[in-house]
């Protein structure tokens, strides 16, 4: 069975879990403690070199890393992904949106709260808090008119804005992506 | 023709022109000078509203942002991407590691440099220098025995990660990219 290298509290695993549910594809998940170096070991960077969650290992030792890539991997033929030439750059264009200027805003600031909060990430938070709550903005902007963030279709890219985006109301997106068919909450896997 | 909003010396905005380049399509560029808040104007916001290079006008009123997917809707159906779902999830993988672990390290303290090096930044430094390393690390290790990231064949992934790897020396594989066909260095368009 497909293997899932995770940790509950985070989006970017969430992500991964949320949508194999939603194409209703079985997995297992071996949960990592983040904060206890677990992704750190030896054993773990065999798998992912980078050392991160999520990764998937899709057969005997081929392991796929980045939540997004993971994303696309699975959703890429299914009506999670478009097909049109366009609407996959656009799909693309929010995925990197994310991880470069919403992830480590939002959900870093979020990760630190939760974790540990030191003296010299104490002094980026309000420099993350405004590049936060830009992205928001700009999210916010795009979604005026429309119903999901690409062709007006539930896709990965809307899973990936959706995860970290629990701080925040934007219109009545967050509550069409918890009605979806199949949807799950962050802590249930 | 196709209008590419760009910087010259920004690596991402090089990896969409180094990419065309190779693909042998024309464009023009309107260079933007952002830190004279060139990218920042309402005008520029309305094409863009995260308000980054590069951004593409492909026609009329439709733009596309984001440097990795640029690349994709350029690069997808042509010897830049590949065609097997493994690797080209693979290209994704790296595209994604450039973007969150590679670039917001190597590229934002180069520009730093650069720019302005206030005493916030300063405090920043060491952490990323050290993350910047370690993403390196990643890519060295990867390459040991490989010619390129994909596939043992030059993409899109191989063009993301060179274009702020001018830092450090990847064994040959800053070479190999280098004597590509239709080469161009960073500061020429």
């Amino acid at each position: 069975m497909l293997r899932l290298y995770d940790y509950l509290p985070s989006g970017n695993g969430y992500k991964v879990r949320l949508l194999l549910t939603q194409l209703g594809i079985r997995f297992e998940r071996v949960d990592l403690d983040i904060y206890q170096g677990a992704t750190r070991t030896p054993e773990f960077l065999a798998k992912n070199p980078n050392g991160r969650i999520p990764t998937v290992e899709l057969a005997d030792g081929v392991f796929l890393a980045e939540s997004n890539a993971i994303m696309f991997y699975f959703a890429d033929g299914t009506p999670f992904f478009p097909t049109e030439r366009l609407e996959r750059a656009q799909v693309m264009q929010w995925l990197f949106f994310e991880q470069y200027s919403h992830e480590p805003n939002i959900a870093t600031v979020r990760a630190w709260m939760h974790s540990q909060m030191t003296s010299e990430r104490e002094a980026q938070v309000p420099a993350k808090r405004t590049l936060g709550y830009a992205a928001l903005d700009v999210m916010e902007r795009h979604l005026a008119g429309r119903r999901f963030f690409v062709g007006e279709r539930f896709s990965i890219a809307d899973i990936a804005l959706y995860a970290y985006t629990h701080v925040a109301d934007e219109g009545g997106w967050l509550e069409r992506v918890r009605s979806q068919p199949n949807y799950i909450p962050i802590t249930q896997s």
